[in-house]
């Protein structure tokens, strides 16, 4: 019996979620784990770095398991994958230490947001693109982006996972890009708050389209009580990228 | 009554094709047909640039139809959205004149295929691409598309449309591209033999491989006679780009 650390991708249209539900409900962790029950897994619950919501997507979702498999990590991803719908697929596994958990040793989460600023709809792009019309001005949502980088109480953004838990993050990277037709937001920090990075966007969007001024980034950050009311950017634009790990955890 | 030029793009992954088929088998066509109807459309068949086989995309299919509309165009572009399920909307309607038939008088068609060389699944990326790995190598690729351009017989890539037809088509443009983690290949030509492209590509893929040289393209093109049997490439990582007219049918 050994602990497992795999990276995961999904195409998050066709789940109520990642978190296992119950037996009529579609969830990447309930797919996940009988994929898993298909190879001998015998355990209650996988553990994973995020429980992203209904129709957010991933690249690098990391779960964990303990499994007795005799052959090697290579072809655990092959059998893996066998027996996984075609919106989920398994991208590596690793055999880790004891301790590792996804979601405590992680130190850094990666997301991505992309909005397709189109007046028309276009089904391809828009299954995982938040489409906006009319284009916002990404030097405007830069501007506000920038704002967003160091330790700051995010709790205009987000309720703690804890009644009275602190909201303060730290987040490295900020950024907005254009890649292609798309306009792609990323930002890593350490944790989120729940729908965070989808209110961000959605007050980066308001700002690029000039109804509310890139210093209002600023007081928020500033001023966390003044909660920020607006809608979330919807879940299909979000992608969660990548999770990362100290050394300690980067497998043996 | 007038004629309507539509470009409509499409998520191919749940139709059986463009083309109608019949009262329970989902196409393009039925369903574009079923959301004209609703605006009051009584015609009995829509025409198109192509027919893409099962699976393929589209961002730039053409369709034109007759239709009684008291409004702008662009309000029926809307309107017509509001008819059509999320994978198939319409981008742009503009009036023709009458005699406009979007396959005949069509002058270039351009075509994308794209290839993702990576060992594991990727789930949202899939969905318009093929998986191929190991990479194959772009440059004995594009050496072999530099071949395809001109007008040539491209009898050994695909059959006539009618028995006896002639198989000389003339490309435009044939390259491959690197577009993030995918290799892209964009073909445009006057008119396409049958899962000619997918044949291309197939064989290009194998030519990037080593299994096949470069060179043998050009005998392909030479002799048509010596057919190449190979399995075309998978249809979902084909998309219909666009569709050019003359000058003359660019609306009014």
């Amino acid at each position: 019996m050994a602990t497992y650390k795999a990276i995961i991708a999904y195409d998050g249209t066709g789940f109520e979620g990642f978190q296992r539900l119950g037996p009529h409900r579609r969830t990447v962790q309930g797919v996940f784990e009988d994929g898993l029950r298909a190879l001998g897994w015998q355990g209650t619950s996988i553990l994973a770095a995020g429980r992203t919501d209904a129709g957010v997507h991933a690249r690098g979702q990391v779960v964990s398991f303990e499994l007795e498999w005799r052959h090697e990590t290579g072809s655990l991803v092959l059998a893996l994958n066998a027996h996984l719908p075609p919106d989920v697929g398994v991208r590596e596994v690793e055999v880790v230490e004891e301790g590792f958990h996804p979601r405590f040793s992680a130190r850094w989460r990666r997301y991505r947001y992309t909005v397709l600023p189109t007046p028309m709809r276009d089904p391809l792009a828009e299954r995982s693109a938040w489409r906006v019309w009319p284009s916002p001005d990404l030097a405007q949502m830069q501007l506000a982006a920038g704002h967003l980088v160091g330790e700051h109480d995010f709790g205009a953004f987000g309720a703690a996972p804890i009644p009275g838990g602190h909201t303060g993050r730290e987040m490295r990277l900020a950024r907005w890009d254009l890649d292609r037709q798309t306009q792609v937001f990323e930002i890593e920090g350490n944790a989120f708050l729940h729908h965070m990075v989808r209110r961000l966007v959605a007050l980066m969007v308001q700002i690029g389209h000039g109804r509310e001024q890139a210093a209002s980034m600023a007081e928020l950050l500033e001023r966390p009580e003044r909660r920020w009311t607006g809608k979330p950017a919807p879940a299909h634009g979000l992608c969660l990228e990548a999770v990362i790990y100290d050394a300690d955890f980067a497998g043996r």
